[in-house]
């Protein structure tokens, strides 16, 4: 710890697990919160990562592990990003400057990683459903299989997050079960981009009518809030509470739960005096609202318009992110100005976000039409619906959600677009393996689960012109429900025709002609097959490659071509069993294509969740780079040659 | 209209469609409303159906019609279900009795129908999203495709549905978009069981602290609540109602709606007298909350549990249904039964359903073990994620969910459920297809969304001795997420031993040897592979019949094995593409089967929506039947001679 690069941490030091925190005094519980801010902001400068997040927790998160007996007590962090000073304080501060690496600690909390993390995350809004489910699990006496007992149960939540629908139905159950549970509701204001919807305004005026307790006060409200079974006069208290806190009962109050707040989330004493309070008197469910500020105690971060959500690696001083250079643009903008383009010449066109205006590019769409952007809120079975209903009104959405939380709206997709045959448009960014955020975040499964969809359209890019040009076409296709995919990160360089006309619906290309083996590819890992048909070129096999475009309709004449006139035949594709390639073999196995013979290969997605790493370490992990697709043809030309022999 | 059977309804013999409403006193809108709760009885004798809730809104559904200017005006009504009413009111009377007959009208509305139905429905819970969808298309100038312009939006949700998320996530929106449209809280205290949670009681206090108003009242509070943009004084009238109306802000008007009511949904002057004022004032969003009585006006279904949710046809003086003759228990009997003897074994062994206590048999369970069973309301997505935690907790829960509705809860079955390897156990119900309900009933999909997640184990039941024995083996998986399906519907009538040892993980079962030709069965459909061998044997063709048991883990001895030493392989089940069948191919594929010659086929549901009909009319058409098994083999035998003589 004598590294000149690294803060001062004396106390911090001192602290290897949150036992102990118990033998320290409030003072210094202050400061192990300013070292451990330090700490944090010192490891992500070196990792990248989610830092405005965890900076708004500093506080919180000591109080919680000073407060509760963690991991008998489960902290469940809603999430999992703001968990950078937790891992820190239990027992991974060790390893915090491998976050997000290969072979590093998760950005994310993670079952698999420590007891400390009871119940992972990374996608938002499920903290209340996991702590209710814990709690009910003691309730009844449970063993957990850690075998360290099972005491409170806290979660942890945004009031980003508390916007989606699981979160309410969460908090409904809860107050209808009446179990003791913790919601500390931390309240800054942000989810990644600033929170919309009524909610959101709500907590706004909650906060503005009632400015903070003083230390005395707000102890005093949590206590006299709080049923205590063996004193009289509750019901008296509880009234005066209610001046004292917020002047009415809440909408949290109405779902049965306590509401104690708002409480200043930065302040160590407040939190430590309400925490206490309730953690003695709880008999129910409480919700703790508590205001922090995302970012805090770090200029550069504070001064974001997104508080450092996320981050490259960064110096301390300056706040000066590390940037890759490159020259091509991102998928993302690439979808965000076709789509621009598209809207000028067609004013049905509308865009709906689910809290990701900056992450899905359509924060540039806003800027341009403001009044035909609509972000919904962290909502995805919402958004798809709404999407629905503008369909059904004559615009024509584009709804533009991460292949990964679009799993959230599935239902709605099938009952309300695909059944109704809805011209909705869906673009779904982060297809495939995504790096850092791991395996909760990779676009795995959504080949398999709209493909099978009557009636749906279902493309796939496989470079940043092709993206371009399925914008056109999604915008040209008013017959029904359209989607296309696309990676994270930078296209491939090639040049973007943005005059380009719509795709012939079911039609895919051949790229390379050749003879004898026929790489068939669905989306980015064309480039791939193209290296492995160069490689393969110098062993004097010549590859066809085709760019299927299309998973459904299929491309039929080019695929029963391909099948009737190379010996082996192979698809590639960036998804999970169940997605192309199965469409391609049912399409094969119903043509009759393999009653004589025929070498077909379908490379997908092996049957892992695969961890975080660089994409091309995942990519070769799931073994779908160029020299993976090389050694399939080669075994495949080998076993041909025994096949013969036999 | 003499059949003497037919009620005398000579006023609502005159409405053809609900302009003809307009003519009518308010005293004649009464007498329609009697007689088309008259008429909806009378239909539902005949046909079966969704009964209560139709006649819960009789008097609503004429208020409306007669108020608001449909189709222009879009009348969306939740769920569908409660749609009888207003079919027979828009133009539908003469089909009323082919209600989910096949060809005949379906039992929930559907835009294909009718443009009187402009957002089809099913599923719960939509309504106000499609609601919102329509009222900005209307704001942003759009021309609906049915050219009937755009006027006001209307949605119809009852109080159970509101207690799903995505119904909050959209007033959510709503609330924060602030534009003129109108939701109707048909409260009547009933989803298809008794609705839970903390909403339910809130609503259920709303009403108590709040009797009727009379009908002035009523209409002055609802034009008191509302803005009139040209009058002075509009906040002091505001909080003069919130005496009339309930007494203080509710937790609508805090998420941006006015809030009207509690008012009788059965007083017909005092519908009319509020929708008129609030069509008249609105210029945000408005909820109405009225009071209703499932099953109102027919003593027998007033008087039943679920307040004759669903009924079979029926005498309608009696109230007495038809019973269709059955020698064989339901599956999903036999599930409850099963359950109950593991959990009399395995004190962690606990359930839940989200508002299905009756339909997934988990009443029987309740009934036993009341304090290890979890009615969760109509919240999919809190049911899965509260299910990890009770397994994070170290119980064993059982999460019973139709397979249709387990849609709703995909994202976290991959995210809370596979990645953690959490040992959930899923109870998947109504897999297959589903008859009278139709389309958007069908379970077709779960197969293909589950069999690609990492982890997991995907059972299907062939017959309900097999379904109690996966339920065995369910309970004894620990080490991770466990899936079985079954159809809706009665068992074959094969003897069950209760005492049957767990199934073997990933191993499936030959049922009858045979030679030359292989059908491997995953589901049900095992009895129709039977049939079509036997049918095949006469004809001199022995095939060998073999029941999966499990779509993943595949048993890959067992299939290889098959295609080794047959000819012909064919896979059957009652699922789309991406399933089984996908899933074999591949393995297939990756073990080189195809290299040389097989005749594999796979038999899925086809690449349509099927239509509400009987079962076995459904399968006739999904060709899936034992003709058709058949059928596909002398096919591929006369195509095998061919494929010899080339």
């Amino acid at each position: 710890m004598t590294d000149p690069a690294r803060p001062r941490t004396p106390l911090l030091d001192r602290v290897r697990d949150p036992r102990d925190l118990k033998a320290l005094t409030d003072a210094q519980l202050r400061q192990v919160a300013d070292e451990l801010r330090a700490e944090t902001i010192s490891a992500v400068s070196v990792t990248g990562g989610h830092l405005g997040a965890g900076l708004g927790v500093v506080e919180l998160t000591v109080a919680l592990h000073a407060v509760f007996d963690t991991p008998r007590d489960r902290l469940i962090w809603d999430v999992g990003h703001q968990a950078y000073p937790h891992k820190i304080l239990t027992g991974r501060r060790d390893r915090i400057r491998t976050l997000r690496q290969k072979d590093g600690l998760s950005g994310f909390t993670k079952r698999s990683e420590s007891p400390y993390d009871p119940f992972g995350a990374a996608h938002s809004s499920t903290s209340i459903s996991a702590a209710l489910g814990l709690a009910v699990a003691r309730d009844l006496g449970a063993e957990p299989p850690d075998n360290c007992g099972l005491g409170d149960c806290i979660a942890v939540i945004g009031d980003g997050s508390i916007s989606a629908g699981m979160a309410y139905e969460a908090m409904n159950n809860a107050g209808h079960l009446g179990t003791r549970l913790f919601v500390i509701l931390n309240d800054n204001e942000m989810s990644i981009a600033p929170p919309v919807g009524a909610m959101s305004a709500y907590l706004t005026r909650l906060y503005a009518g009632a400015p903070f307790q003083d230390l005395r006060a707000a102890a005093k409200a949590a206590a006299h809030l709080l049923p205590e079974p063996l004193r009289e006069g509750a019901k008296r208290a509880k009234d005066a509470l209610k001046h004292l806190a917020v002047g009415h009962g809440t909408l949290f109050d109405e779902l049965g739960f306590s509401y104690v707040g708002p409480v200043d989330g930065h302040d160590m004493d407040q939190l430590l005096s309400v925490l206490r309070t309730v953690k003695a008197r709880a008999t129910g469910p409480v919700l703790i609202h508590a205001i922090t500020r995302k970012g805090k105690g770090y200029a550069p971060a504070e001064a974001a318009a997104d508080r450092g959500h996320a981050t490259a690696k960064f110096d301390v001083i300056t706040g000066a992110q590390a940037k890759a250079a490159s020259n091509a643009p991102s998928y993302t903008s690439v979808f965000a100005d076709a789509l621009i383009r598209a809207a000028q010449k067609d004013r049905r066109i509308v865009a709906v976000t689910a809290a990701m205006p900056d992450g899905t590019g359509l924060s540039k769409f806003m800027d341009r039409f403001s009044d035909r952007c609509f972000d919904v809120g962290i909502a995805e079975q919402h958004a798809v619906t709404f999407s629905a209903g503008l369909a059904a009104g004559g615009l024509r959405p584009f709804c533009a959600i991460y292949s990964t939380f679009l799993q959230r709206g599935y239902d709605q997709i099938v009952h309300d677009v695909a059944i109704q045959r809805l011209p909705v448009r869906f673009a779904i960014d982060r297809a495939g393996l995504v790096g850092a955020d791991g395996a909760t975040h990779a676009g795995s499964f959504d080949v398999a689960f709209l493909a099978n969809l009557p009636g749906f359209v279902v493309m796939a890019a496989a470079d940043e012109a092709e993206l371009a040009r399925m914008v056109t076409t999604a915008a040209a296709h008013d017959t029904g429900p359209i989607a296309f995919r696309f990676p994270r990160g930078e296209g491939v360089g090639v040049e973007i025709d943005w005059t380009a006309p719509p795709l012939e619906i079911g039609k895919g290309r051949i790229v390379r002609e050749g003879s004898g083996v026929a790489l068939l590819s669905l989306g980015t890992r064309l480039s791939e097959a193209l290296k492995a048909a160069e490689s393969l070129e110098a062993r004097g096999i010549r590859p066809t490659v085709a760019d299927a475009r299309f998973a459904k309709p299929l491309d039929r004449d080019l695929i029963l071509s391909l099948a009737r006139t190379h010996d082996i035949l192979l698809t590639i594709e960036e998804g999970a069993v169940g997605g192309f390639g199965s469409h391609v073999a049912q399409l094969l196995s119903d043509e009759g294509l393999f009653d004589h013979g025929l070498k077909f290969r379908s490379l997908t997605l092996p049957d892992t969740f695969i961890d975080h790493a660089s994409p091309s370490e995942m990519y070769a992990e799931a073994r779908l780079n160029a020299e993976d697709i090389e050694r399939k043809v080669l075994e495949l030309l080998g076993a041909k040659v025994l096949g013969k022999r036999a």
